[in-house]
């Protein structure tokens, strides 16, 4: 029976430890295609790359994958992946895993997600992991045997329709990991501060930092989980709509007045 | 009484012809604060940027409202506005009028949306506006008294919590606006051409491009609004789980078989 193909993307880099641990991971369960930016591209979102143009470079390897970088965001590795570089059908997309969280409200301007998400546009399993540690030399071995068993599960059970996995692993500050949740997104956001500065010229600039609010009390967020020491699933679905609020939009008379 | 503050943002740049026809709109219903990228940012997605830096500029004119230029991203711009460049509290984010659809998956990939986005993560009722007509010199005078109605109604009335709308106008070869339909995101995708060309020097490179396929054969859809020549007015949530998949996953055994 012919091994699983499984496309790997991430948004810290191919050349960032923690993809490099998940094509470990992923090569116990199948062939591993790796096509991921030749860049960091952290909060870059779902950006696509359309107003200039794309490269794509062989990684040469001994260990027996294959992997090209892109210059590009993370969603477009998966269009190139899938509709240039995939030589069968893929049977799973994972992403990641990024060196910081992607859970709550993080989930929108997160690269890794993004990149998910774009293989479940595109019909395949897919699943984003992330590990709640943003330094570059990060511990990813504990958790790599929940990432194995979890992709391993979906590859066969599958997913719902239009679905994808947000995967977030707590940080080893927490001790080690005490199971896996499945969980809700919390509602959260990042409160901006700008970080002004002066440049030699005297011209203004600014530096976009600030720091993450929790405004969910609920024990069935993501993070809550997170803060007990658990692994987070958050079902992540591509479809927006806000079904409740659409019976109460009904009601509005949008014909605009006459006058 | 004070006249509210609506802050108007887009991705095609504050120079372009829909922004401008947007701020004239917005004009007759309050104080008016621009702040938009300084150069087109079509398929930027919810990017944010972390990895460089962003410049402001403030962008005079004669017509009694205030603006700025970023470098950044649309999801830059709200931040900047609501943390350091508005000077009271925002009543109402609106983004637009888009060159172009942003109707069924496109939601996803648009930076007018994320603009609508961001201000909706920020607690602000937001809306973004697109006209399905992608060119520059596109006729957006028949869409504005709907333009300026909806976002009276949402000044109004508010929007549900976490709840923002995606506004798409149909093409103006459909005829005349036949109306507002309240609709759900259609299920759809993009299958991608890349477009390979050789440089100069022999390497190579490409262009994303594809075609738009819709998969969604509902008649309560923003597609199927915008084809029958209505205007779209889908909700759309910045939650993102797929409450539906939450009991299914629950029942899955996620702890790792020891080996």
């Amino acid at each position: 029976m012919e091994r699983p193909l499984i496309l790997i993307c991430n948004d810290d880099s191919i050349f960032a430890p923690g993809i490099k641990a998940l094509i470990r991971s992923m090569q116990t369960l199948g062939d591993v295609l790796v096509v991921a930016p030749d860049s960091p591209q952290s909060g870059m979102g779902h950006a696509i790359t359309i107003n200039s143009t794309l490269r794509i470079n062989r990684i040469p390897n001994d260990e027996g994958y294959e992997a090209y970088s892109c210059t590009g965001t993370p969603v477009d590795c998966i269009k190139i992946a899938v509709n240039k570089l995939a030589k069968r059908p893929i049977n799973l997309v994972v992403s990641g895993i990024n060196h910081g969280s992607n859970s709550s409200i993080n989930v929108i301007y997160s690269g890794t997600m993004s990149a998910a998400m774009e293989g479940c546009i595109e019909g395949f399993p897919s699943i984003g992991f992330s590990l709640c540690n943003y330094s570059y030399d990060a511990d990813f071995e504990p958790c790599l045997p929940y990432v194995r068993h979890i992709a391993a599960l979906v590859l066969n059970q599958g997913l719902p329709s239009g679905t994808c996995l947000n995967v977030n692993i707590p940080s080893p500050k927490k001790g080690g990991i005490k199971g896996v949740k499945v969980a809700r997104q919390a509602k959260a956001m990042w409160v901006e501060e700008l970080d002004e500065r002066t440049d030699p010229r005297g011209g203004k600039y600014f530096w976009l930092t600030g720091s993450f609010r929790n405004l969910d009390a609920g024990m069935d967020t993501d993070e809550y989980a997170l803060e007990k020491g658990f692994i987070s699933v958050v079902p992540v679905h591509i479809d927006f709509t806000a079904y409740s609020a659409i019976s109460e939009l009904s009601q509005w008379n949008f014909e605009p007045p006459r006058i």
